[in-house]
Order: structure tokens, then C-alpha cells, then sequence
């Protein structure tokens, strides 16, 4: 069987490695070999293995018969949307790692396949090498999902560990990951949790059936959490997460990406480094959790080639996931009701007057003092730090 | 779309249950509605929602043309076989929550159910709420898999936590677990590993795509295991687990049911209770977990209708997974390399002089020493212990 490779960055690459090192166990599953037949990519790789596959012309894909599954790894909305649509268009089957374009256009490459009698997959794009997407969509089927909750950013999540262990500020943990090449030069995407954000755009619309405007769901980052968050966390026996949670609310689900205070008996607590994790609860199911590399090369690739597996044992047998493009109204997240922790300069008579009986979270900081909530709404919440001012930082227990 | 039920005990009963209560969505997700016109149990069951669903006679539900999907929840070998392969025969999709049918004689079902252009699964005999099956036969399909370490029986799981815990005896906690119905009056098939034993024989069954005897795999269980074992594994700062591990050898697999030593580095250590967990790492994808409810009603019936959704929407669609009835020969089990924790009588001169370098375990008791060895094989291990005499418990390290 033909495939086709369209961008050899990272992830791309991977996939060639993937795919030339198992070879032989990856043809035994489907019966047939997976030959790579071309590589579409701007660049030139003179020596690489693959050499005589490369081309620039993505219309060479489309128009060869042969080939019938073809791989998106280049990243961004476009040009890989109009790549993607043209593949689809052709009648043949496409996966992809590119979790901008399925938050932005997935609804309607799914429809697009469908219209061809043809597969669009992506397990690749939420979690790399945990396969979520057909959990969801191919096992925990019986269930209505009442709650996700992912840590699925490694940038960040090695970020929070590392202030964690070391006692480091943001800033300086950041140059570090930066230079180790876990964090790129300009971090917004992860730091600022919008790539977080699509991730659970992408669970949500799945879980929901319908489509969620990643535009919707209010999501803070880790920017502005310190070491001396950190402290307070210990001091409370907790650490500092960035999840990203869908929480299912009447016939819709409340979302929301930011850091969270976590406890040792929660198990996403003990996620660490680059790893991710996503915890899924079902109304029969309960609890479960799903663990492992969420991003880098070979883990990622490990994902795009489980699918290539997936789309060859089903050429010309569209598969439905059920992800309409009608538009979900998420639930008001003013409406969301969380304890918060709140380090603030006010006065702790201050502090009572608004906030009623607080806990005291055990530090003795100078020109500050740090509290925790009784369970709130987020309007409620709002109005009274808004009233009481001085507000250093504010985190919600998970 | 029509189904039965052969055994409503408390799972086929769950099943039942999760059909009714996520009715909607489930036809959601397939397109028709899954009905239940037929439940098997030879006892009644007055007053019960189904009532007018109730038969005696297995062929009677065989014969019934009208029947697509028929959910095996019976348990034991016979005569769950006979009636699973009749019908099969019949061109019936099947899926079990039952081990050890699936152990015994899950190839052989496997062929028959080809043989008639029909599915046989089971996702819900490994790991109850957990989907390992399907994560291992249509999600990890790029990787050659390296390894499986599965904490898979919750009777065990929870009685270990719970000796952990409180510092109970071995024998304090099966009546306790047997009073809260965690562990069977005749609790031997959990507490000597015999459970966790077939289903690392089904899973490494997958992986290898060869058929495991689950009788060539060593196996020893719990019940050795005493409240002063987990004074020593604290003072090493580490838990005990029942794992059943399978670990990728040359060209086959090496397996083994065993009491280990973890420690908080190691995601199973913080698989508590009745949770189970499942870790996989593969060659590309590298470590994954898969965590959840291993046993109860609804849990694993989550899983069973799980099964039915994948089952009705590839009707008359065979879906191959691989598992041949070739019999795999395992590693040789004395070739395995592990770290021994030794609790012993005998001298300290003596232990040095049969094990050489040691580390003491750090607990003063009386007329016994706990010390640590050196990685070696099972065959040096042995060897050395039986020279040394005076055994009172070894525990492996993971």
C-alpha cells in the first residue's frame, strides 16, 4: 500500500522512522506493506533514505492512484487544510498530527471524508502518544462522559515540575526549557495554554458530538505562576497543575484551561515532566486515566502510524466518529463553582469582612497573606476579590 | 438492533442496567437502538424490567434470526464455550466479559467467529473499566510492544493497599475484604494470582499474536505477604504490588504473576484500592498506563457495551486482531534477572558470604535480617538462597 508523507519536520521524519524500523510487525497487522511513495516538503534532504520521494507539488499526491494514505505533518491551518481537503477530495484516507487544524477545520474535514467515502483521523493531535481520540470515539462508547480533565500541554507541565523540584521562577525555568528544546522561542502557544485550549476543543467536540469554538473556553496560562505559588502548594500539601477540563453541565459542558492546585491522592498529581495524562469519568465507567509521552518525535509518529494502520484495514469504509459541525453553546463559565486560593496584601479583617471564614494556607510571607475559599461561583468569586483588592494571585483547587 | 444476554448475574444484570440508562446516546452512536429480546439464566427473575425476556434453552436465542449481538456474562469455561460457539455458528456477533474462556479458549473462538464472517470480543475480561484491549489491538499498532506490567486484579489491589494502610495481617484483611464482598468466600483464583495470570496470558496472547498457555507462567499470589513485609517496604520507602508482567525476550515474551516492590517513581505505585492499572511500553510510543475500575458491575459492563457499540456498527465485518492458535513458547522464567528483598534468620556473615556485597533494609527485628541483593537471575538466586537457608520471604524488586 502507497502512503505519502506531506511535511518531514519532527514529527514527519518520525513517522518515516516508525514506519522503516517496524516495518515487518506493521505488515503483519494489515496484511500488506505500507511503502512510503512520496514527501512533500519545501525543502531538500540530499542523503536522507528517502531521498528519491521527495516532491514539492502537493497535486503530485493527489493525482497518483496508488497512493491511498497520506500523512499531514506540517502544522498551522494552511496551506495543510487545502492539502488535506484536496487528499480527502481524491478518495483517499488522511491522518493527521496537526491539532490546529482539527480544532479549527476538523468538523468539516470529517464531512469531507464522508462526502468521499473516505477516513479523516487525528490521534496524533490531542495527547501525541496517548490514544485518547479512539478511546473516546471507539471504546468508551456505552458511556455518557461526564468530566475530562488532560494535562496535555509537555512544555508546560515540565515547566510546573521543574519550578516544583527546584524551587525556580518562571522566567528562569523557562530559558531552561527553551534551551533544552522543550519550550519554543516564542512560548505563547504553550505558556498561555491556547494549545491546551484546542486540545480539549477537540475532546469536548467528540464527547458532545457537536463543534466547540476553541475561542470560547476561558483559559489562563502559567505565566504568571511563581515560586512562591509554590511554596504555598507545598505548604498545603498540593502541586500545581495546567489542566484543561470538560465538565458536562445539563445537556451541554462547562470548559476551562488553567493551573489548578492538585493532592497526592488525585492521579494526575503524579504526572510529571513531559509526560501528559487524561482522566475521563462515564456515568457507568467511573474513573480512568489515560498516561503517557504527549508530545516529542517518536511518540507522536508512534500515533500517526497507529492510525495509518487503522486507515489501511479500513480503505473505502468511511468509519463515523460523530462530530457534526453544528455549533456547541458551552455552558456560562461565570456559572462554574471552584474553592479558590488567593494570595492578597490586604488585611485579614479585610479578607473576612468579604470572604466570610477562610482557611489559611500556613505561610508566614511578609506583606502578604494567602487563603483558600469556601466553594464559589466564579461571578461570586470575582465580586468579592474585585472588592477586597490587593490580589497578588489567585488559583482553583481542582 | 436485537440482542441477549446469556447469565444476568451482577454483570450481565450491569449490562442490562447501562443499555437502559444510556439508551439514547448509545442509539446516537450507532444509528438504531440496541434492544434486548433475549436474557439465558436458569434461574427467574419476577418483577425484574426485562422479565418477558427470560429463556431457559440456549438454542432458542441461537435460532432466532432476528439476533445480532449476543453478550456472553456467564463466567467459567462450560458451558459458556459451547453456547458462545454456537452462537457464533449461527453468524452471531459475541462478546464475553468472561476470562477464563477467553484464556482458555479465546484463539479458537477467535477462528471460529472468522470462519462465520462474524466478531468475537472481549475487552471486558482484562481490566474490566479499562480499554486495554482494544488500546493494544487498534491504537498501539505501530510499536513492536516491549512490555506489559499490569496491576489487574482489584480483590488483591485492594486488600494490599489496605494491609499498607492500616498494618493488618494478611489474613485480618481477606475477612474484611470477604465481609465487604471485595474477595470471594473461596478467594483462592484472586489471592494466588490465578486471575492476574490469565489475563497477562490473553494480553501477551496479543501482543505476540501466538497463543500463551497461562499454565507455563509462573505464578504466586498474595498470601505470603505479611504486615511486617510492609514495615520493611516502608523503610525502603516503597509499596508492594501484585503485577503480572510480560516482558519482551528475543523473539518471544517473558512472563510472570509476582508480589514487587515499587516505588513513588513508578506510576503503578500510586494505583490504589480497587483500581487497577495497566502499563504498556512500546518501542516508538515508549511508556503508556492505562488506569481504572478493574472489577465491579458497571465498570465492566461499561466495557461489555462498549463491545456491542463496536460490535454493531461492523455487523457481518470481520475485524481481525491477530491472535493465532500457534502456541508461543515463553522465555525460560530462571533466566529472568531481578534485585531479591530476602528476609531471612540466617547470619549476616553467612548472607555476605553466599551473596556477597548486600543492603541491609533498615528494620532491627528480632532473630531476622532483611537485606537486599544484587541483580541476578532466577537460577543464581535460587541457588543462593537455598545455600543460605533460613528463608522467611522474598519479595522481587520492579
Amino acid at each position: 500500500m502507497k502512503v505519502a508523507i506531506m511535511g518531514y519536520g519532527t514529527i514527519g521524519s518520525g513517522v518515516a522512522k516508525v514506519l522503516d524500523t517496524n516495518k515487518d510487525i506493521i505488515k503483519e497487522r494489515i496484511g500488506e506493506s505500507l511503502d512510503i511513495k512520496y514527501i512533500l516538503d519545501l525543502r531538500d534532504f540530499p542523503g536522507d533514505p528517502h531521498e528519491e520521494c521527495f516532491v514539492k507539488d502537493y497535486m503530485e499526491i493527489a493525482n497518483d492512484k496508488e497512493v491511498q494514505i497520506v500523512v499531514e505533518t506540517m502544522g498551522g491551518v494552511e496551506p495543510a487544510f487545502t492539502f488535506v481537503k484536496a487528499m480527502l477530495e481524491a478518495g483517499k484516507s488522511v491522518t493527521t498530527s496537526n491539532k490546529a487544524l482539527v480544532a479549527d477545520k476538523g468538523a468539516e474535514l470529517m464531512q469531507i471524508a464522508d462526502a468521499n467515502n473516505t477516513n479523516f483521523v487525528f490521534e496524533a493531535a490531542v495527547g501525541g502518544g496517548i490514544p485518547i481520540i479512539r478511546t473516546i470515539t471507539a471504546c468508551l462508547t456505552g458511556d455518557v462522559i461526564e468530566e475530562i480533565d488532560a494535562i496535555c500541554n509537555g512544555t508546560t507541565n515540565y515547566m510546573l515540575t521543574n519550578m516544583e523540584q527546584f524551587g525556580s521562577d518562571y522566567d528562569e525555568i523557562l530559558a531552561e526549557a527553551q534551551a533544552l528544546g522543550y519550550a519554543e522561542k516564542d512560548p505563547t502557544a504553550d505558556v498561555e495554554g491556547h494549545d491546551s485550549c484546542r486540545k480539549i476543543a477537540i475532546l469536548t467536540s467528540l464527547i458532545a458530538g457537536k463543534n466547540v469554538d476553541f475561542n470560547d473556553i476561558p483559559t489562563e496560562g502559567i505565566s504568571k505562576i511563581s515560586s512562591t505559588d509554590f511554596k504555598y502548594a507545598k505548604a498545603m500539601g498540593k502541586s500545581i497543575k495546567l489542566i484543561a477540563r470538560s465538565v458536562k453541565s445539563g445537556d451541554t459542558y462547562s470548559c476551562r484551561v488553567a493551573p489548578y492546585l492538585v493532592t497526592p491522592e488525585q492521579m494526575l498529581y503524579h504526572v510529571s515532566g513531559v509526560m501528559n495524562a487524561v482522566a475521563v469519568k462515564g456515568n457507568m465507567l467511573g474513573e480512568s486515566m489515560y498516561y503517557g509521552a504527549g508530545a516529542g518525535a517518536l511518540p507522536t509518529a508512534s500515533a500517526v502510524v497507529g492510525d495509518m494502520v487503522f486507515l489501511a484495514r479500513n480503505v473505502e469504509r468511511p468509519v463515523k466518529i460523530g462530530w457534526s459541525d453544528e455549533k456547541l453553546e458551552l455552558a456560562n463559565p461565570a456559572e462554574q463553582s471552584f474553592k479558590y486560593f488567593v494570595r492578597t496584601s490586604a488585611l485579614q479583617s479585610d479578607i473576612e469582612n468579604e470572604f466570610g471564614k477562610v482557611e489559611y494556607a500556613g505561610l508566614d510571607l511578609d506583606n502578604e497573606v494567602g487563603f483558600v475559599t469556601e466553594e464559589m461561583t466564579e461571578a461570586e468569586f470575582n465580586e468579592r476579590q474585585a472588592a477586597l483588592g490587593g490580589i497578588i494571585s489567585v488559583i482553583r483547587f481542582f
